[in-house]
């Protein structure tokens, strides 16, 4: 099949552009000495996660009990479920774990701590560090860390972070800077844990950004990162990735035309209502538009409005553009984990317009 | 099963306000003189859509060719679909068309007016009209509408126009003006194809804002409305509902606590990036947190930031609230559309907390 035979809006993802990032976090971590633990979060994909396995441990990073549970039916067991647990959800974490998946957990408070401990089958766990986002996680030099593993007792099996401030750095020194910040955090509490009695054999940190930007990984055992395999028009903005790195666009066709734009239909649905790059400097409204081949050859054609099911996008006066209806385009999205997440499968391509694989997507929760 | 004990983030829907917002439409409509062709959109549910014929002609307005199968799946023939049609999408129409369904489909294109006028299943189209949104639509007083229609021939079954931009205007008189302006294009576009000799038997317009604050509707056939059956943050700023008509809810467990703020496990995916608010005028952010019984009462503890799966919550320093990690709360959402989006099903309560039924929905295109 050739995506301009496909039903519009569809996503395609091009494996060599994939593989390629993949690659090439891959050698930039193993250049720094540190193993991979993918944020499965973007892909939501089995075909993806054993792409961005090659050449690591072998564990992953998931956001939803969804993502945990396919993963885990798809014969992934080391799953780090990196969303803080609920009370609640432990029993569903002990149903996966009980059918033979390694999930853990994470968590920043003592009462949940003192639950998980008190669960007939406790998942082990990792305890969130707060290394500058001011989301979640607890004060590296704090009381309640220590508070924290004294509850979990052997449950504790290390800490993380996630330094999601990395994506307002605007420059690569502001990056790495995050990168060490986030780095010293979450290995002072490392060294704080282990100097109170406690093995804490896991020191995970990551984003992409700060994945990419981070010069030295000392004391971290595992970096996480999930967007980096997909990329998107913020991520190239920030610099993790180039303008040609982004691997997932959303296929449309035009259903309208007007001077000076287009309408297609894509709408806020198709790509989601995400505006990341608003504070980038460039600002790409809903995403930029490609050409049937994904390259950017119609200058700034940018989405700028995005109804339900409509896209309107404002043509560059450099690049007139007269399409008819029907005619397909690709766009790039702000976001690549927002867009995709409207999507329950992916046309996969090598470069070029055929179709040679569909995969799916595990959306919801 | 009561909402207490569903897995979060989850769609509520409180069949109670449901039916009151259906029934309130219903009667503004009835002493307009005017039938409704719902608008399944929002909704996307079988269960809904029966809920909103009720005392109606039967037909309804769609926004994907994956509703327009879900619905005639389920029985409902009479199907709109609203969205401009590409001549690539008139098999589809067709085989629906061909199984006993009667869908309809838009077009402001002459081009592909011709397209459905040689394709061997060709459906019935509406021309759409550009009653100021600036979107889609021809002029109804230009030379396209009647050059459209030529090439439509038999195939012309009347005019729709969409007054989106009523979403801009900020009072009842605004609001009406919009109504009365979409009125008269669509109106007066019908009264030009009539002249030169195509039926023209339906004239739609609609939205919910100019539904509800439309004066006068002589001439118009059918409104076509979606959004006032579940009512949003939105929709209640510009005064198309009460605040407290807002149906559909995330239902959401609290994942973390900080000074002024709590962390709760619907971000972005499960509200949507939608913000709609931002220029309204009050700013809900994300949305605004309601207890578990759905009413507000915790002031203005809003969601102001949005990951992928963690809201945070900024408190009312008048409602400080003290709620453990695992506490239920539901959000009322910015853009009811857009957050039901990323969601499969609804959990039905009828005002309290136990869920009476689970209703699907069809998502996707």
């Amino acid at each position: 099949m050739n995506l301009a035979s496909l039903p519009t809006p569809s996503l395609v993802l091009d494996k060599q552009v994939l593989e390629r990032n993949i690659r090439r976090m891959a050698d930039i971590l193993a250049a720094r000495g540190v193993p991979l633990r993918p944020h499965m979060k973007t892909a939501k994909s089995i075909e993806v996660a054993h792409l961005a396995l090659q050449g690591q441990p072998g564990g992953i990073t998931v956001s939803t009990l969804a993502e945990a549970a396919y993963f885990a039916r798809h014969g992934i067991g080391d799953i780090l479920y990196a969303v803080a647990i609920t009370p609640e959800k432990l029993d569903a974490v002990a149903r996966l774990n009980a059918a033979g998946a390694r999930v853990m957990v994470i968590t920043d408070d003592a009462d949940t701590a003192s639950a998980i401990a008190a669960h007939p089958s406790p998942p082990r766990v990792l305890i969130e560090i707060d290394s500058g986002e001011a989301r979640s996680g607890v004060d590296p030099r704090g009381d309640e860390l220590l508070a924290i593993a004294e509850r979990l007792g052997p449950q504790v099996a290390g800490v993380m972070t996630h330094a999601g401030h990395s994506y307002g750095a605007r420059s690569e020194a502001a990056l790495a800077a995050v990168a060490e910040t986030e780095r010293r955090a979450v290995v002072s509490a490392a060294e704080r844990l282990r100097a109170a009695g406690h093995a804490t054999p896991i020191v995970s940190m990551g984003s992409s950004p700060t994945a990419v930007h981070g010069g030295d990984f000392t004391g971290v055992t595992e970096v996480r990162a999930g967007v980096y395999m997909f990329g998107d028009l913020f991520q190239a903005e920030i610099g993790t990735h180039g303008m040609d790195d982004i691997a997932m666009t959303v296929l449309t066709s035009v259903i309208g035309r007007r001077p000076g734009r287009l309408i297609v239909d894509a709408g806020g649905l198709a790509l989601s209502k995400d505006r990341s790059t608003e504070a980038a400097p460039r600002d790409y409204g809903f995403g930029l538009v490609l050409d049937l081949a994904g390259r950017p050859a119609f200058g700034d054609a940018i989405v700028r409005r995005a109804y339900q099911e409509h896209g309107v996008v404002e043509l560059d006066p450099a690049h007139p553009l007269d399409l008819p209806v029907g005619a397909k385009l690709r766009i790039a999205p702000n976001h690549t984990c927002m867009t995709a997440a409207a999507h329950d499968r992916y046309h996969v391509t090598e470069g070029g317009e055929e179709v040679v694989a569909v995969w799916d997507r595990v959306n919801g929760w």
